[in-house]
This record gives C-alpha cells, structure tokens and sequence, in this order.
C-alpha cells in the first residue's frame, strides 16, 4: 500500500513498486503496464502522480511508450545500452511462485518465466506454486538417512573420488525396483541420475536434438520446459492436450509435415490440467512413434502422488522408444535437486556423455540418502499421507472456488486445478500481486503466452478463504 | 597376464580383455591394435593366437580390417547396426584416469575421451590421473562442517524449498572474500554456484556461445573443454599455449579472420604443461580482447595449489569482458561438485537463466559445509599442507623422470609434470596399460589429437621407483 506518511512522495514510492516488481521479473519485458486511470484507481492516487511514475521509469529507461498503446516494460530490463542496474539482494526466497505474465505482442523472452519461481511476495500460501508447502514436507526420516550416510568414514569414502558416472548404484537398484513396481522395466544400468528432473530433461534434450530440431510439447504445458527449449534452439510444435491424452490429429500433421524427432509429455497429472492419459490413447501415441520415428520423454513427476494403476507410455513401450524422467523435489525435498531418467539401452551411452561433460558425476551424499529413504519404505508411507492430505484440501479448494464463480476447466484432480475466471487472468494476476498473491495465469502455459481467461490452482495453497475473498471482489474488478 | 591353466583358451582370453577395454573404452573408436607380431610377442603367445583372438573381434564387430593398415576398433564399437551390448556393471571406479588415445586417422569421438577418468586400471598409483590420490584430500574438517549444516532443523531449513538462484547466499559471501585475496572483485551477487567447474564453464559456454561460433582454446589443452565445446557443435581454433602465455600473434590472426567471441584459459598452472601467465602477457592478451571484442573465460582450477602472486586475467581486467571460473574438485572433495563463477554484473542475469533452465538450483547441503571450511579458514591452512607436501612429491617424482630418461618440456611446477619420452606415447599408454598404469598420453591435449611424444604425469602419483622402472623397460620396446 502506498504511504502518504512516508519520507518518499507517493510518486517516488509507486515509481518504486514499478521498478522493483520489473527488476525482479515479476513484470516481464514486453508486459504492459496498467493505465493511467486504471493504475490511479487501483493505489487510490491522482492520475498525476501516476503519469509522474511513469515519467520516472522512463527516465530510468525500464519502461518505454508505443504511441496509443500506453507504456511498456523494456525488452531485458537494460536501460539505452547503459549497464542495467545492479538486482538488489534478494529479502527471501520461496519456491514455486510465478511471475505476472507479459501482455503485448512483443516476443517472449522465454526464460525469463523462470525466474518468478524463485521471489518470495508475501507470507500468504501461494496460489500459484508448483510445489507442496515446506510443512507439508517436513519428516523425521529424511534427516535420519542424511545422518546414516555422513558418518566421518562413509563421507570419506565417496566424497574424495568423483563417484559413479551414472549416479550412486544404490540409488539405480532403489528406482529400478520402484519403476518395477509402476510396469517400467529399466535396469540400474539404465538409469542415469541427475541434479533434479529438469537436468534430466536438459541431457535428453542435448542429445537427441541439434539446434532446429522441430519437438513436439503439450499445450497448455510446462513453461519451464518451453523456456528451455527455447534457449536451445528449438522449434516447438505445440500438440493441444486433451483430458485422455495429446491431440493425435495433430500429431500425425506435424509428422507428416516437419518430422519431428521428440515429443515430450507428463503422462500421469499433466501439468497444468491434472489429466491423466488414457490406455487407449497411449496405444495409438506409440503406434504413431513407431511410425513416425520419434523418440518420447515422459515426464513422470507427479508420479508420487498418482494412483497405482495409472497409465505410463513407458511401462506400455518398454522403454524401447521411450525414456522415463522422474525426480524427487515435488514430494520429498525441492533443494536435493536429484532426478533421473530411465531410457533404452542403445541411448544409454549417449546420454552419459551428456551428463559427463556437462557436470561431471552428480554428489553422492543426497543421492545415498535417498536411497535409504526409497528402501526403507519412507518415502511411500510419506507419498501416502500426503495423497490423503491432499484429497482433503482437494474438496475445500474446489468448494471455495465454486462458490467464488470459478469454473473448473478439467475435472479437480492431484495438484493443480485449472479454472476458468472469466477474466483475463493476466490482468487478474497483475491485481491479485498487491495483495502479495501471486496466481498462475493460463498465458504462461501457452508456448506463445496467447492471453487466456485460465488459471492454474494449487490445491494445497488455496484452501484459504481469504484468498477467494480477495479474488471474488477483484476479479469483478477487471 | 593370459594364463594357460584357464578355463578359457589363450585367443578367448586375448580377445575377451581388447573386447573388455574397447567397451569400456580404454580403446577408443578409431584406435589401432598393435600388430600381430608385437601382440603375439607382448603377451608371450603365438602369432596363430593373436590372429584367431582378432578374428572373434571382428566377428563381433567390434573391430575392422583395414588393408595392410591393420585392425582398428569400430567407431563407437556399435557391430554392424545391431544393438551395441550391454555395458557390463562396473567393478570399481576411481577419479583421474585416463583412457588409452586413439591412433590413426579417423575423426575423433571427442566425448568418449572423457568416460576413461572413471575406470578403475589397478590399485596402483595412476601417473595419468588428473587430481590428488584420495588420502590426501582426508581431513577431520570436512565431516564436521557436514555435521554441523545437517542437524534436522537446519537441514529442514534449505531442503524443503528449491532455494537461492544464485547459490548458497553464506558460499557466495565466502567466495567473494576469497576472491578479493587474489585482486578479483567480485561482490557476492556477481557469483553463481555450479555442480563444479565443468558446469560453469558448460553455463558460460551455452549463454555466450551460439552453435557453429568460433571459440579459442590453449593447446595443449583440457580435453574435457575440447570434447565439451565440441558436442555444443563450437568451431575451436587451437592458441598455441606457450611458457609465458597464449602465442598472441595467432590469436591475433584468428581475430582478424573468424572474430571469435571467447578465449578458454587456464592462466595458472596451466594444464598439462603448469605454465603460469606472465603479467605483460596477461595485459596484452586483454588489448587485444578489447580490440576484438571477445569474452574470456579463466578456468582457475588449481588456485589453491598457486604461489599468492600469480597473475590472473580477471584481475588485471577487474571482470569487465571476464569470466573466473573455480571448483574444489581438486583441492577438497570432487564428489561434492562444487563450482561457480563470478562475472561482469551485466552478463549474470543471462549467465543464471542458463543455470535455472538447465538444473533449477544447486544442492544447499554441500555449498554451505564449504562455506564454513572456507569462513573458519581450515581449507587455507588444508591447501598450505597439501602443498608442502606436493612440492616434496614434484622432486621426487622429478629425479625418478629424470633417471628414466624423460626430458621435461616444461619447467616442473605445480599438479603437473609435462614430459617428452621421446617415443609414440598412445603406442607407450597400450603397454602400460597391460601393466596397470594409466598414462595420459600427449594426444589427448591436442583438439586435433596429433600423435605426440609428451605425456602429462601427476607428481602426487609419480614418486613410486616400481613404475619408473617399469617405464624405463617398456620405454625401449615402442
């Protein structure tokens, strides 16, 4: 809220917010800034002291005017080829938060999306996250089996030689068991360890693709994943994701026009719709690979909290053109980065070569802690009692929200919820930041950020009523 | 040895360990076998053996024929389009080794070159390895500072969210201070933590570097940074890498003629040779980058082995077109995977971009246990033991050279000794191979892997009489 007590004017202090939400990224370059009127009525000030705000951003070259459009933030933040200004040190970090999506036709500059995971905006649960809480988290046996493996003599003996190249090999027999157990036969020496599941992606996509390379994504889909795949060089073909499975249509035209060399998919709790892919439309995916010579990266993440019985592109493939990649920071500990991926054994070297010169071996230390939590059976009882917590903050999320006008896009499922606001959430979010909520508008799941009235929910962060209050009364506001 | 008593015939036994060591690749693709004649008088057996034992390689496709050239391993050792066979499990894996270099003239698998640090030859002590043996990174330090970051609240603390972007705030802080000791000004937020120093220079490489550009590297060189550089498809343009410096007069030609956009150097104990940069080198290797406007990336590896006066790049350029790459692979724990680099302020945004797209964050635990071992000054005081204790090695290790009738081709300094044996040192490697040692012979320091009668010992594994010699005997029969 802005001050009128306050040693700064409130111009100087709305020129402040501005500045410090854009160095942030939580403005994006290219994004657009509230007008005028709309920008005085929101903070409550003249329509003055907001055009002398904006005066001031221009003058600091982080914003700039397009004639009748109104004013937007510069591409890369970097002020007429001067030295941006230095970031200021961060008060606090949290994780899985999401920037306000850019608005205007600009290009996207992609991998700036990340960088909103990462900025901590208020102490309010987070509807926007794509991770568990931290006290959802907490357990007593993830601590013990650090403590088990960083004895003096153990620390030692794996700490001072580079280790394994593919990964710790108790950690590889642990998940080759526990891929046994969803119908994916890979052995340990199949697998390959990493610094989480986006690394695994990262080595995947380094070795199957050149620069160029036309890849299938899901849309809506990942926007990390498009970012990445973008800086790579990609082009992307997005393939529209149903509530069974990809558009297969759509896929076969992408085939038959620019043959594509990899599609990539979450299978199991697609992100952000929740879908899970249906038996049937698996079978005829695969038959459209086998036929089209494709390679298929199934993103497995939200594994832990998925039922038992559901289906897997890789357990129906067996893994002969496709690889599995699965990782550990949604349910046990977001900072141990260790993900994996289980693919064919004719890729298996390749994709070593990958890993090696591009980080080396991965440590050790975390990698043995997890396997002693995968062993001992911890880490199963934990994904259970955070399945029946969740299922529990399912149904209060969804009635709160039914009762705040939103409609559910894909049926209430796992993690997230996708819901249909009516407005453009864009807008929404840009509203929802000065109450120190930060949403997940539908435009960044989109892999050319198309302006959507959508939202991505995560049931574990808004079972707050305060939250749907807020929303209710702004969302009418848009 | 073959023996005769096996249960294996003496062709199964010859064959099964060239089949062992091509699939491990310890015999690279591209390769030669020796002659019948030399192998049959090598392993004590009969020119009929040798040629059977040849034949089952070819049968299995492991090798090929080539007219009155000889046999050579198949590239990538994949038979005849069928599915290359399983990797066998390892038996044991040990850091720093190296794989026997390819001879002839087929194009170099570069990223093979990198998979021999990982194989176990014997328990003998390894000329060819490229860090300190595991007993003299040992501390008591180390465990306790992992003790003290791992007590379940704190552990609770970092694990449960993805954490700080840059890296561990508390590691940055120490660096930056540590920096500042070898006139590098680096404030903490100019410095981003990496899964060690081959991840920041893959990080720089990717936000810097387009496929296809040109790129200037030292050789001798790292072939880890060639084989890297490599598959991210750069142009390298081998600098020839003198006593005081980068032979500028070629860099200068390159400028003129491919305007590469980044020179990747060790200035400080350069490996293979140990050359230190000079400082009138050092200053006219900066002109010259600022009147071509290229970046340059100073891979600092062995600091904590270098007198406190060494001249760095960075800090006669006070990172303005810069880079300083750093790791504690080899000084502490090359497990841990501790690297980071400290850059111009205006290039980090982009430089943490690729971080995030490529692996999210870095693993807390480790970055802040070496925090406290850098903060309570135990590794300084860690470095000073090692190396009173390596300067004790390298004369020691030099008379036995000497003795041995090595030449050294560059004054003896440092992690390495550079020394010309006067013969072919692929064809040497074989032969020491067959006796436990692994050698790294001068090919793998060439981009181009020209044949070479230098090789690069370790002088903390050298000051062992039975290996010299050993050498001294086989020396004479290449």
């Amino acid at each position: 809220m802005l001050m009128k007590a306050s040693s700064q004017s409130l111009t100087e202090q709305l020129a402040g917010r501005f500045s410090e939400r854009i160095r942030n990224r939580l403005l994006a370059p290219g994004a657009r800034l509230p007008s005028v009127r709309q920008c005085a009525e929101q903070h409550g000030v003249s329509p003055t002291t907001v055009v002398a705000a904006y005066d001031q951003l221009l003058a600091q070259g982080l914003v700039e005017a397009r004639k009748n459009r109104g004013f937007f933030v510069r591409e890369a933040g970097v002020a007429r080829g001067e030295e941006p200004p230095q970031s200021e040190a961060p008060t606090g970090w949290s994780a899985g938060h999401w920037m306000v999506a850019r608005r205007g036709p600009a290009p996207v500059n992609a991998t700036s999306l990340i960088r909103g995971m990462f900025h901590k905006i208020s102490n309010k649960p987070q509807p926007g996250m794509g991770v568990f809480p931290p006290d959802w988290l907490e357990s007593t046996f993830m601590p013990a089996a650090v403590r088990k493996v960083t004895s003096t003599r153990a620390l030692h003996d794996f700490s001072l030689q580079y280790g394994e190249p593919l990964g710790d090999s108790g950690l590889r027999r642990a998940l080759s068991h526990k891929l046994a157990a969803l119908d994916v036969q890979a052995a340990p020496d199949q697998i390959i360890t990493s610094v989480g599941a986006t690394h695994a992606l990262d080595i995947v996509s380094r070795t199957l693709l050149r620069p160029g390379d036309p890849v299938m994504v899901e849309e809506p889909g990942w926007a990390v994943e498009f970012a990445r795949l973008n800086a790579l060089g990609m082009h992307l073909l997005p393939v529209p994701r149903r509530a069974d499975g990809p558009d297969l249509e759509v896929m076969a035209r992408y085939c038959a026009v620019h043959k594509p060399k990899l599609y990539v998919s979450v299978s199991v709790f697609h992100n952000p719709t929740s879908y899970c892919l249906s038996p049937g439309s698996a079978h005829r995916l695969l038959q459209l690979a086998n036929q089209h010579d494709f390679h298929i990266v199934e993103d497995d993440t939200y594994s832990h909290i998925a039922p038992p019985h559901a289906t897997r592109l890789t357990a129906l493939d067996g893994l002969q053109r496709t690889i599995y990649v699965g990782g550990f920071a949604k349910i046990l500990a977001p900072n141990w980065r260790i993900g994996f991926l289980a693919a064919p054994a004719r890729l298996v070297e390749d994709l070593l070569d990958t890993k090696l010169l591009g980080t080396l071996t991965t440590p050790a230390l975390l990698e043995k802690a997890l396997a002693i939590c995968i062993e001992q059976g911890q880490l199963r009882r934990h994904c259970e009692r955070i399945r029946t917590r969740l299922d529990a903050a399912r149904s209060r999320s969804v009635k709160l929200a039914l009762n705040a006008g939103c409609r559910f896009a894909a049926e209430p499922a796992g993690l997230f919820g996708w819901v249909d606001t009516g407005v453009d959430t864009d807008a929404l979010a840009q509203r929802m930041l000065d109450e120190g909520y930060l949403l997940a508008p539908g435009a960044l799941f989109h892999a050319e950020r198309t302006p959507s009235t959508l939202m991505r929910i995560n049931f574990a962060t808004t079972q707050d009523a305060a939250f749907w209050k807020k929303y209710a009364e702004l969302v009418k506001k848009v």
